[in-house]
């Protein structure tokens, strides 16, 4: 398998993390502009139209092969930008979007894996974790919702979670949108500004902002307790939003091409089909 | 809410229905060609995404209105074509996709409307049917899957049913795509000689298409007898590939339109928050 620059120059390395190293402003890997950015994403359409179908091809053919986007990230970091503009990109037929919200009173009865489970794509599908397991050492660490000891054990349970998702044929592609705070309040000021976004706007947003610190050392421990030789993570500078969403159209591209997916052979009699269909009774 | 001529072409009226005498290679509604057709359906894309967009905000204040599109049709029609080159046109955040296969030994054994309850579409949501409850009073019909007495029981069951979801907020738009016995067979005969679409092919669909003229007939019942004032049917001829992606789209955007849809107003104190933004403990 080729990776691109791209894709190696986001994976992370093992090893203790500092975000505050990671600039959130760059566009590692590319060599070019905003207007470059745009049109390398758009070019991808369709490389990633023919190789999703064929990966959607595969399954009729008992493939068990899928993969699993996850997209995690500070609000405003744009985890829905790359649905609208990345995964846009692709068939809805053979895309799956779970969003992770908090979680209910019956999904806070179980582990935190079960609607994680639940939410994974069939055979076939492209998944998209909006939100994820993650979420369950980040805002669960921060927020006290589970205590240390647990928060300890969920390390562990994501690690053998996605090597038994691998087992199954999931390739997963962990994606950390990383923004600054700067970026961060800077956005959160143009949806106050725009009525039309104020939708968008939770005061709560807020009260979280005030945490930046203590999220960001979550993240730091998440992505180096859980990047794995076989699920790592990549951080994606997320400042700039085209090469954010260039960079995770590449990461899926890449991992597309690794799997070297081949249209099914057909297992009825294509010439015996013919004559049937050449001297059916006229149709009518 | 103003109707566009294609809406108008295609909207059946009320009536026995005769489907031989509905071309299926028309463009009713619409004066162009081929290169028209895609281009004004490009240029739906933007107007689309806003209303789409407001939909789904909408949603966050509190609305229960959301859309779904019902697609059948005999196979080659165009079903999965409709979902690439049309839906594809929305951001996949807001689509959800419902494809009904042969019902499971679990959904057999419930009434024919349980499964389809469950694939409906939440608030704020553009659902798509891939299928649906008709193949309940189709194929069921044709191939004796249910006995005489309970098909007839299925189109009273069938408008109650759409006519509650039309209560709880649900847009409903029926399309029925119409293609001719011979554009099939050219369909089904393309596909046998591409091996790259021998996956689409099976030889079952020969099976049924010796069915044709029982298949069409069941359609015409079904039109006829579900075709109301609040859910009524569109035969969109579907020969012409680009005129079928074409008008699903002009009958999306008529129903979007017709919506009404506005920004939700901010529940939070806007300038109080600008103020808490502006004036936080510096966060970094």
């Amino acid at each position: 398998m080729t990776t691109s620059p791209i894709a190696e120059a986001l994976r992370l390395p093992a090893g203790p993390v500092d975000l505050t190293a990671i600039d959130t402003d760059a566009a590692p890997g590319f060599d070019g502009r905003k207007a470059d950015g745009k049109e390398a994403l758009a070019a991808m359409e369709p490389e990633l139209a023919d190789l999703q179908e064929r990966l959607w091809a595969e399954r009729t053919a008992g493939s068990e092969r899928r993969v699993l986007v996850v997209l995690q990230g500070m609000d405003t970091s744009g985890k829905g930008g790359v649905l609208r503009h990345t995964i846009g990109l692709v068939d809805p037929q053979g895309v799956r979007i779970t969003s992770f919200k908090a979680p209910t009173e019956e999904e806070r009865a179980h582990d935190f894996l079960w609607r994680i489970e639940k939410g994974l794509p069939s055979a076939g599908f492209i998944g998209v974790f909006d939100r994820s397991h993650y979420e369950d050492v980040l805002i669960a660490r921060v927020r006290g919702l589970a205590d240390p000891g647990e928060i300890e054990r969920r390390y562990g349970a994501i690690n053998d979670f996605e090597a038994r998702l691998a087992d199954q044929g999931v390739s997963i592609i962990k994606c950390m949108l990383h923004v600054s705070a700067d970026e961060q309040k800077a956005r959160l000021a143009e949806r106050l500004a725009n009525p039309e976004k104020h939708w968008k706007y939770n005061p709560g947003d807020l009260d979280e902002r005030a945490h930046w610190a203590e999220y960001r050392r979550a993240y730091e421990v998440a992505l180096e307790r859980t990047s794995t030789q076989i699920a790592p993570w990549h951080v994606v500078p997320s400042d700039k939003k085209w090469f954010r969403n260039l960079a995770i159209g590449q990461l899926l591209l890449d991992t597309l091409r690794g799997l070297d997916l081949q249209w099914p052979v057909a297992d009825f009699d294509v010439e015996g089909e013919k004559r049937r269909l050449a001297e059916e009774t006229p149709v009518r």
